[in-house]
């Protein structure tokens, strides 16, 4: 029989920094925008995830996903590390902060196989040479803004081949090979059309998709990535680098580095031992999500017997982040995690006892007052994780559109009132990337960083 | 028989505006970011659609939904027209972005049922009075944060109810619903409620839903409105305002029009005689969704037989814009106008006779170049139309994620460059408000007006 206290998650720093926080809250007389949603990074998490990394695959140099989470501290901690990062950038102003961390050029590679024109020469002039392209026209805009690339072809598994061998992959949870990659068939027309305009590529890129819980699919796209480097000597390119994208969840991280290191010696086991392959990933999710999480203020609730009539039985909660803000997850099966809540400060106005005696009603109506309604009872301290028994939610973003909805159905501590706060942990991935002004509302976050 | 010039759509203002913009953007040369997305703005649509207003429905007054499309210059615009608009304003920011205009506070309605608590003081503060509200916590919040305020209930039909009389209304693009409002039976609670804390509720407001093609929902809501006017009555209310929200579609103006003005003489015709009532409406989509044009460049593009292993035999374009930026509209069914292809200047790399001599591959692979290859033949002047024989394309955001496609399908002019332009017409409500930076693209697009 399990211990009580092992049933209970322990308290983490991100707790105490979170509860600390909320203390200092008192929606009762609060400064503008205090309500707001705010993020507490663990910066310690960041580097266990590189422990791991390091740990498993001490061979495959991580490339970090720009666009995952490109907050500044966080970017600056990860370019200053001892983990030997690159940065994986899609566009000028990916490339640009970057550059503007001090990481030199040759530290970056310009993941986008499509590129506008102008942030190519961007690129070129700043030296940032090493770039994926998948199509014959981006190869003619690379010979006319960036001649001296090292050129990158991104792959793509024929659909349907897969299935042939033990299985149809699992669809991740973003699908990149819909929009991305070039099959066997067309690298080849592209290698040999890079040799006519005197471009040099100099390896091959694939990504499982964003979110790819079917580690088999690493396995897959090594394979594939062999037989494109064999075409590339065909063609008369001379490859020496292999990207095997991202797509790393945590939870199975190890799981996936074991797959992929057997292959990779399968496949690529003689050249590596030969230093003639330099094998880089592109993680973005595996390392920030774990380490940020958000903890978001409840602005306004509405009682079971206000919604719809009586009809859902739903108590409504209402909160200052939705899916227009840090919450964008909402949006995406999967990409959630289920919040805790946390007591926080409660509006006085709550207080039954603070109801100013009026005259009653000179009408005919013959309704009495429900002298039980707003009362406010609520146990536990400020800042402490609510418990005990639950009822049903539907948790909602603060925005006037309906679609802006975070969970329509969950089951959540009974009590919950304006003044407490909704935290969800590991919400580091395209979050704050995504926030937008819409209604409104602030892309101002604070940030509290832990590290020691 | 038509004559086939009335086949062809005629030359606009802003057409004429994008030709002359698109003139000047070389893709082989341009600025960074000058392939993004612009706006091209005609003031005189608005104000044509003012002026419909006028003539429809004279006696309510519009309040602009500022969520819809807060563009300074627009918003200034409406501010300083003879049309006597009002301001429905959902937070600080709108609020403060509409007195800062000038606007007298009294023409700003409030209209967001769950405000988070600093914004509420906020406004208070700023004498902005009138209110909605739709759960007896915020009414506590009121009493706290607002006690002089103008509260206006914000309703919503039974569900169910309405089926009995002349069939289920049809759901509209977002049903507020979900969200927002209390029932017959929950609006004599709040009422009760309200006086007890000594608040001043003065109306009624309801939303059939954005974008309601179905216009006898009006109807519905005006008559449940009289009965909850006469509700506030037994409470000890005295009614003064009706609040018909929003939803309005370009379209069916007219017709959504021609019944509310019917159903409002039948409901309130007396009340309307004797000056009782003031009529307001919050109308956001119709008044700014016609007079926007967005232009954006294409800046990849990928042969039908790159795509997928020449499976799908869909030509791939991708745009500067999509929908993490001014398109978010590819997200919802429907909203999105169909686009026009213009004619750009295109890139020099593009033109075979460029392709430098190269030595042929000295390997055995035997592949022989295909000299047709990147060619680019291509009709017509910059800055027109493209038109002629149609081929199916796929359009793509610009980003990494596989979820920011734009059209999935759609049959547009063959032949399609880097350097083209996608117009498409009529997008100016919820988009501009929605960009986010996501993959480091810019949220800065410039906007050209016209107004004569």
């Amino acid at each position: 029989m399990q211990n009580q206290s092992t049933m209970t998650a322990p308290i983490t720093p991100t707790d105490i920094a979170i509860a600390k926080r909320i203390q200092s809250i008192d929606p009762s007389d609060c400064q503008l925008y205090s309500e707001d949603g705010f993020w507490v990074v663990d910066l310690n998490v960041v580097r266990r995830q590189l422990e791991r990394w390091r740990k498993e695959l001490p061979l495959i140099r991580p490339f970090y996903a720009v666009k995952c989470n490109p907050t500044p501290r966080l970017l600056a901690f990860l370019a200053q590390s001892s983990y030997n990062l690159g940065f994986d950038c899609a566009t000028h102003a990916e490339i640009s902060q970057i550059l503007n961390l001090g990481v030199p050029p040759e530290n970056i590679i310009y993941a986008n196989p499509c590129k506008a024109p102008s942030h190519l020469r961007y690129a070129a002039a700043a030296s940032v040479r090493t770039m994926t392209f998948d199509n014959s026209t981006e190869l003619y805009k690379i010979r006319q803004c960036a001649p001296d690339a090292r050129c990158v072809i991104r792959i793509k598994l024929t659909p349907g081949a897969a299935s042939h061998t033990d299985g149809d992959i699992e669809t991740p949870m973003y699908d990149l090979s819909l929009k991305y990659g070039v099959t066997f068939e067309g690298a080849r027309d592209s290698l040999l059309l890079a040799r006519r305009l005197g471009l040099s590529v100099v390896g091959i890129a694939f990504h499982v998709g964003s979110g790819q819980a079917d580690v088999r699919a690493y396995a897959r796209y090594i394979v594939e990535a062999r037989k494109v480097w064999r075409l590339a000597a065909e063609t008369g390119h001379v490859f020496s680098l292999l990207d095997i994208g991202g797509g790393f969840m945590d939870e199975r991280f190890e799981e996936a580095a074991g797959v992929i290191r057997e292959v990779l010696e399968r496949e690529f086991g003689d050249m590596m031992r030969d230093g003639n392959v330099q094998i880089i990933a592109e993680p973005g999710r595996y390392i920030c999500a774990p380490g940020f999480t958000l903890a978001t203020n409840v602005i306004a609730v509405r009682a079971e017997d206000e919604d719809s009539g009586g009809v859902s039985g739903k108590r409504a909660v209402y909160l200052a982040d939705g899916m227009y803000s840090n919450i964008n997850a909402a949006m995406w099966p999967g990409e959630l995690t289920f919040p805790t809540v946390v007591r926080g400060r409660r509006m006085r106005a709550m207080d039954e006892a603070e109801v100013a005696p009026v005259s009653p009603v000179s009408n005919d109506s013959g309704v009495e007052f429900d002298e039980s309604e707003g009362s406010n009872a609520g146990d536990g301290e400020v800042g402490m994780r609510m418990e005990g028994a639950l009822q049903e939610y539907t948790v909602w973003g603060p925005t006037c559109d309906s679609s802006d909805v975070i969970l329509k159905s969950a089951w959540l501590p009974r009590g919950i009132e304006v003044g407490d706060w909704f935290v969800f942990k590991g919400l580091g991935a395209y979050s704050v990337c995504m926030r937008n002004p819409f209604n409104g509302f602030s892309t101002e976050h604070e940030f509290y960083y832990i590290d020691e």
